[in-house]
């Protein structure tokens, strides 16, 4: 595993120190570059955010057999991921890629009314972007999607609660996605902030439902209930609630039983006629970053955060529809 | 805006004298060479054709805010599309290209039954082949279809009629289709007639619905409704006829307050996924102008407009019934 | 037509000689190597195989009309196929190609249950390596479901009874698939067995519905009806069990007196965006001969006989069921 490099540690206990009301991510362009020493970093402290990181366990593993794992999101009350989680989560994506027994993941939530959200917007961006390259040479975060799409085993995105930004593309990314018919809600939810999607959903959504209905999921930027990800291919199907759970758990555990060769060795023919390239996803990153630094997306990111982003429960469920208030005023 | 040579310009002129009933688009090489001079065309001339074209307005701009137009097709009876029409949607298309405020526009249409269909038959071939090519160096009609597509903009299809051949093309092209479950009707029809389609459904299709279902549009070439055009994904969605208005038009609306960086850019990248090349949609529109000039598209073209197209609206609304019966014989 | 070579003829002959009852489709390198001259090759005597092959019509053409013609798969009672079939369903995909006047081909089959399944495993493999390439190069499996989607003509599959392996595949080959919503079954069972499907399936399933439908459909390995094979994709459309041959019927009539070119020019497009490459079906048949040869395949398809595959119409008939008891110990 990677740790976080000691100059953004140090930064952090700056920053959090720096906290201040009105001014948000406004980011100079040297902490862009990770040279920043100074306290030009501002931060807004959010009662959601675990500090300490790394120390808490915001990833839950549990290996239900020694071929079928699940995956546990768990940072209430909203499941947010950021900088905080990402060596959590890359810790977990090596053991995927290392463990000689395991076929299947299941990736879920302990959360309830979250699968997974957007990025924390708390954090000065140089945490993030100050992160160590993972071993595809991208962003950990991209790098860890990447990984878990061509690892030589079974990955399963059982979807209850809403799955925005970083949770749509951990879904994305996964070899298959099931959804809860009156819980889920997807969305790519970043351009209606003034913001590119940064983990690859320009490259998967259109491969995944055609161009028309991606672009309406990423341009229309809105909330995706369980009936319409389904009829899109968003998700391979969705489930009345209590269907949910039975189903993904008999999937995971016939294929557990499956040999570990002869799925590897299929799956990596199906990466061929459907992954994107890496650079293809790292021009998405890029995109992402360089939006996440415009005067547009600083204001309307700020605007969400007064109106409750990241701590008010109903900004976090409805966030299709708050997105749209930015512009109506 | 690129205006009509000369010399296509006057061979209408003749060619509107030389109305014969027997003798339909007999095409000279020299015709299609862009250099006849002499009457050899033939020309039938029907009541639906406004000769004037240029000055009469097919295509209306209405701008609704200015980061939202309406784009509507009014060439009554049947919204035919040819090469009169052309020189209008280019002046709309340029303009779309380059308003620094526009987000997105809606194509759709003033006339009842007809969205926009099929390529005007009636006037010589030399009309549209002598056409220049666009900024893409494309035919000015797959030109424009290429510049919808890759526009920074969002464009989005309202079907209600019928979208036939240039109709059902440009829906393709658009970013986003959206129909009424009651009086849209889509179709590719030129295989029924002995032509291939030229405006790129072969390229767009069969990445938007598979392989499978494009063919048994475009081999078919039989009408599709509302229903069956949501399930294959020819359509993003269909809705009750009553519900489809207010639908586009608060998605519009939404993306309308959306930053336009941020859609041009989520856009571009999606467009990596998702567009063919241009080679591949000039290779479409060759072999729709090879297919045209053959003997038996010349035939059951010359016999469909016997049976009354471009004339009769039973045969423009049941053009699939029609193809089918050159066939029964 | 290519007849079996006589190397692999006779070790058919010696190899029926040997049957155990402990030892299945342990094949020695030579064997693969197609030199094998002792009777090491150990081969399992089943009611449902006819020895002599070639001369029993396992496939039936019926020229309905010189432009349509039904190709029936009759093989009972469970439509397996194997080295035996290879050469007469050669013969016909050598006549498709051929025929001037065809515009269309049904695949259907004559066997209650089955439309056609999974590739035949008791005779030597050899039998199988041992065949010569196909024009295109590849082994005369691929080979043959690569002409059939490359061929001038269209090719639908009318999947009542179950489609399973090579039915599976020769049904993602053809152009179209229709199917029975209550008497077809669709599956890709291999790696339930520990094998990698052969047929190109990791190729096409990706493109026709979607990576995410596709992993599932090849590492679920499970028996899919004709509900969910609609929904994903995998058929065009399902119909009641009545309806499927009159609009199967219908839509080949219709086909059948469109213009041979116009079908072909706009084929051969449709080709060029969805069509896998020759070298990426290569891969998956590969992939296949490598994993039977494994201990793990070679143990799973033994229990599955010895539970009575290709003898027991159950286990035939709930192939999904069985695969999984493999792993249940």
């Amino acid at each position: 595993m990677k740790t976080r490099p000691p100059t953004t540690t140090s930064s952090i206990a700056m920053s959090s120190k720096l906290l201040t009301a009105t001014a948000v991510l406004l980011i100079p362009a040297l902490a862009l570059a990770g040279e920043m020493k100074a306290p030009e970093k501002i931060y807004r402290s959010l009662d959601v955010r675990a500090v300490a990181g790394q120390e808490k366990a915001l990833i839950k593993l549990e290996k239900r057999t020694a071929a079928y794992w699940r995956v546990t999101f768990d940072n209430p009350p909203f499941n947010i991921f950021g900088p905080e989680t990402i060596p959590q989560m890359e810790k977990v994506v090596s053991q995927i890629e290392k463990d000689p027994d395991l076929r299947v993941i299941v990736f879920d939530s302990a959360v309830p009314g979250f699968f997974l959200t957007h990025y924390n917007f708390t954090p000065p961006l140089a945490e993030s972007t100050g992160l160590p390259s993972g071993p595809t040479g991208l962003h950990p975060l991209p790098d860890m999607l990447v990984r878990i799409s061509k690892a030589p085993v079974v990955s399963i995105a059982l979807i209850r609660g809403r799955a925005t930004g970083v949770g749509s593309e951990l879904a994305l990314a996964s070899d298959m996605r099931f959804a809860s018919r009156q819980k889920a809600i997807l969305s790519q939810w970043e351009v209606g902030a003034g913001l590119v999607p940064g983990g690859g959903p320009m490259a998967r959504l259109p491969r995944l439902m055609g161009r028309g209905r991606a672009l309406e999921v990423l341009l229309g930027s809105d909330d995706i209930n369980g009936d319409l990800a389904e009829e899109y291919g968003y998700v391979n199907r969705s489930f009345d609630d209590d269907k949910l759970d039975p189903f993904v758990d008999g999937l995971a555990t016939r294929i557990s039983g499956f040999d570990r060769q002869a799925i590897a060795d299929t799956k990596r023919l199906v990466d061929f006629a459907s992954l994107p390239s890496d650079p293809e996803i790292a021009a998405g990153w890029d995109a992402f970053i360089t939006s996440i630094q415009r005067p547009v997306a600083q204001k309307n990111i700020g605007r969400l955060i007064d109106m409750g982003l990241q701590k008010d429960p109903d900004v976090e469920a409805r966030l299709g529809h708050y997105t749209q208030s930015l512009a109506d005023k």
